[in-house]
């Protein structure tokens, strides 16, 4: 039953052969490595807005020349990333540049910033997309968490069916976005040179009592504007599904995204301040724009779908890197090991379910508001760069191949200015939400070295010490089983325990006074004694479990060999799942009990179920 | 942990020994029986004011006359119920006297339908004690729900605590109850001789259009009321707690009981027309006529909290009630047998669970409305009460014992007046709620019966068979145990394997390709192959469990003898309950998956555990 739903919503298990690389062509390489860097510039633009509005028209009149410093930043990152695409053509994320150049610490800080970032960015996009939807249709407004779990369903189940085709899909969102805003910002510049530059609403202007623009406020504004750069290393991380050669066709593919998001992120904002645009209370900027250049009209709806769209693309990205991240670090020993594997999808079926889980929570916690998610986005997009660009001087240093001085001084160019910008965003949202991602990073770097000191010191336990005997000479078992009746399944239990121990005993415990004479009667009747012994335990709190234990524990002292008993467990099985309801469900707590209760000295007792089928 | 919680909460386990009867004398025995009984007048009360309403001052003119019907069917009802006590001196339940005169089948219904009356008396009489309490404070009448909830929650814990002095607490309230009620009648009648009657206000005068009064309204309204009667068998059923002699005590205390409802009942509905007294919207009657009588002082107070204390208890006694009748009904094989046992504080706490339980789900879904469940109420009431006179008359009739046709005379009276009623409240409440109880009772016998073949079959099934050979050749098993490395765990298992068979398989399931090869390797190096032959089985889609399995059937395809092989299952025990988290459970899935899935003949396969302990 379970297994048909799972069957019709997932698909059914693929073969690890069908695992093959698809390379692909810069066209597609496009589409489907940076929708994650392009969506960026909806809620980057947001930012810019809705931090200089505090400050009135005045502050609005920064927005471009906020926007010019984080192209700069851009270009700067973008041209660090074209380094490491060359150092690393077998894909290099942010964890294993950190980890293989600057040690364990380093690597396993990078690698909680990264999966914060991978986990925010699922978060935000999706919130931003719901804002993009809502802005068109204001009644949507109110709705937006339902929506944005709604989509976050979505993506989560197309991944688990694993979406090997996804590559071909996404061409589409990601060129209609690129058309339509390039086509906007053109348009703009007509309506731009037709119309003059718009003028700021009266309540807005500078006498009215507003925040001053101040170089705090600035600062802060950057540190969430920022967020433009997030989702820039995805080509460094994926060289090897380019056609050959690999590395040229990943920096140029780089180059062109890098072209795109500078001229994107200064078109919009640059027009959005030329025209002087101010958006509603239930709207985005980007929406106030395209409202202004096109009214309510069929090309503003499309704009609206196409951002929707892209954003949704994009969240679709963490999917694949953030389970693949999971995997690589479980791995590595930092993680649980179930994260590991690949599921019957061919996909991390465990690590999917994680970020679906976490990004949920994130959005109902931060009730669906893009807003109050950027700030920690952005110290883990930042420190993941930082840690990046270091480990990056550090390979350049290390190799010293031919020009290594200026390489290492390009990363090292890069480490300063997102070194920079992750201080300015610490300090300048710390309160605004980057103190949680401050907090939360050592936790998973104590968290994966816990997990890694685990699975070492099971692998201590484990080991098997050369020139130790390890096979003991044979000894038969003793058996020891509890009855609750002379009947068929006991027959079947008791056979299979003389099929291999002579040392048989039933334990028969008294739940009702007096029960045991009736018993005892009966298993000499039938002739049980020649086969085995039967023992009978009061229970004074008419509880099964204590008293038999206690029994057992007495077997054990009297044992010659020092050895445990082995415990032989009768169960029925009937045959209808609902019929489990109406039998005494002793044989499993009683497994249990026996799997967690220790011997004394530490040694395995083994436990035997042998089952006798109902049937019907 | 939990287990300290509930130590708290319940209290430690209690010897069998401590399970004594307390033979109780008449005072006490009226304190602990009659809460039922005496407390219905609270909700009878409401329910023939509710129900006459609707008329206006011309139907409120007829509470008195209804009153007085209900009393004359509980002089019938009381005279009946006395003989029961005089022919069951062990106890007469329904179920009991109407299974052994009648048969299995109308032995059921009376069973089905006091269950369902025991838990209505529960879930009516919180609801009835939180309506008192809110007339007094309105502004608790929106929290209604959640106080009732509240009051389930404690009596529950109290229940299974196991409240051994609980006779003796209760004679409080019981006491307290009497007392000021009889005031309130003694004052009001004071008052009445003082005042003279009162007018109702003119919005219910028979001039403004009202509904008419109809016999159907009458009627109606007599079917709400009659669970007035609900709680007057209680005494019957506990005759053995009476101090000898204890058949005449019980009829004793059966008749002040009797009384003692007919003045409350016939008193406080009097005064109440007497009084033209009319109830707020969010008060009931006797609120509204112990503040007519003592406005809002500490008297009024007193009554009222005096009412919600009877109401509690009253429903308390279905705690008791119903975990015993579902006990005997699991003795008698009609029920699930874990329902059967005593606790560890010698309470049935599985039937007070399951009370619990289903008494919060009838307050949520009826909005703790005493008014909606009072129906379904009557029904069960009514149905358990005829059942139970038609029962005696049989049971006369087949004893023929001296004056047994003027006892058969009295018992049918009752049957028939009774059986009267509950035609009346079938029809006239029949969509207002008697429907669900109506359709419930079939469906509950249908599931008795459905229980009671299951189990006959299982012991058919388990039975042995006369004369055949139980015990057949002893055989060596042959042993399968699944591998994932060569360590100390798998060491421990093969050991045990060895100590009780020759024939033993290990199998490695190739999560990822190739795997194999390495693992066949460093099994030779560890001169494992002398103990046990190693089979390394693909597995394309990267489970384990299926794999796995197909090998089992494969080597049970080749045993010469047609016994199945018996798997071993190396385990690892983490030290830390929170280390699960860090390993596969494969060893939980594949035990079920080796139990659930028959042998292909229905022969047991015995699966042994063999558990490694981790250290740290």
């Amino acid at each position: 039953m379970l297994s048909h739903i799972r069957h019709f919503l997932l698909g059914s298990p693929l073969p690890s052969e069908q695992l093959g690389e698809n390379r692909i062509d810069k066209v597609r390489a496009l589409a489907s490595l940076s929708p994650d860097a392009l969506a960026s510039i909806a809620y980057a633009n947001q930012e810019i807005y809705l931090g200089l509005l505090i400050a009135g028209a005045a502050g609005l009149s920064h927005a471009f020349n906020l926007a010019l410093v984080i192209t700069g930043l851009l270009a700067i990152v973008a041209l660090s990333y074209r380094q490491t695409i060359a150092a690393y053509p077998s894909g290099g994320g942010s964890y294993t540049v950190a980890r293989e150049n600057l040690g364990d610490l380093p690597g396993l800080t990078a690698g909680a910033a990264l999966l914060i970032a991978y986990l925010l960015n699922a978060a935000v996009s999706l919130t931003a997309g719901v804002a993009a939807l809502a802005s068109a249709f204001p009644a949507l407004w109110e709705y937006r968490i339902g929506l944005s779990l709604g989509l976050l369903l979505i993506i989560t189940l197309i991944n688990l069916r694993g979406a090997r085709e996804a590559g071909t899909v996404m061409v589409v969102p990601v060129y209609l976005f690129l058309a339509v805003y390039l086509g906007l910002i053109a348009w703009g510049i007509v309506v731009a040179l037709r119309d003059g530059p718009g003028t700021f609403p009266p309540a807005l202007s500078p006498s009215v009592a507003i925040a001053p623009v101040t170089l705090v406020l600035l600062l802060r504004t950057f540190a969430s504007g920022a967020t433009a750069l997030t989702g820039v290393e995805a080509i460094s991380n994926a060289v090897p599904v380019f056609k050959p050669p690999e590395t040229r066709n990943a920096q140029r593919t780089m180059a062109v995204m890098a072209l795109l998001m500078g001229v994107l992120f200064l078109g919009t904002v640059g027009l959005t301040q030329y025209f002087a645009v101010v958006a509603g209370r239930e709207e985005t900027i980007l929406s106030a724009l395209s409202r202004r250049l096109f009214d309510s009209g069929l090309l503003y709806y499309l704009i609206q779908a196409a951002t929707l769209l892209v954003l949704v693309v994009a969240a679709n990205t963490s999917f694949a890197g953030f389970p693949r991240l999971v995997s690589l670090m479980a791995r590595d020993g930092f993680m649980p090991r179930q994260l590991r594997l690949l599921g019957d999808r061919l996909v991390f079926s465990n690590g999917i379910f994680l970020l679906a889980l976490l990004s949920a929570a994130l959005i109902i916690l931060f009730q669906g508001d893009t807003h109050a998610l950027i700030p920690l986005f952005a110290v883990g997009a930042f420190l993941t760069f930082t840690l990046s660009q270091i480990g990056m001087v550090v390979h350049w240093w290390r190799e010293r191949g031919p020009r290594w001085k200026s390489k290492a001084l390009m990363n090292g160019l890069g480490a300063l200015a997102t070194g920079i910008a992750l201080l300015v965003i610490s300090i300048g949202r710390f309160t605004a939400g980057a103190w949680i991602v401050l907090l939360l990073i050592p936790l998973l770097v104590w968290l994966f070295r816990s997990i890694n000191n685990h699975y070492r010191e099971v692998g201590r336990q484990l080991r098997l010490v050369e020139g130790t005997q390890h096979f003991v000479a044979t000894r038969h078992p003793r058996i020891v089983m509890p009855v609750a009746g002379v009947h068929r399944g006991v027959i079947e239990a008791l056979n299979y325990a003389r099929s291999i121990a002579d040392d048989v005993t039933a334990v028969y415990v008294e739940l009702e006074p007096g029960s045991g004479e009736t018993m005892r009667t009966r298993w000499e009747q039938q002739g049980m004694e020649s086969f085995a012994k039967l023992v009978t335990v009061p229970s004074p709190y008419r509880s099964l479990i204590g008293p038999f234990l206690d029994c057992v524990d007495r077997l054990d002292a009297e044992s010659a060999d020092g050895w445990p008993v082995t415990v032989l467990i009768p169960e029925f099985v009937p045959a209808r799942w609902w019929h489990f309801l109406l039998h005494n469900q002793t044989a499993l707590p009683l497994k249990w009990a026996l799997l967690y209760r220790r011997h004394r000295h530490g040694k395995s007792r083994a436990v035997i179920d042998v089952p006798f089928y109902l049937e019907r």
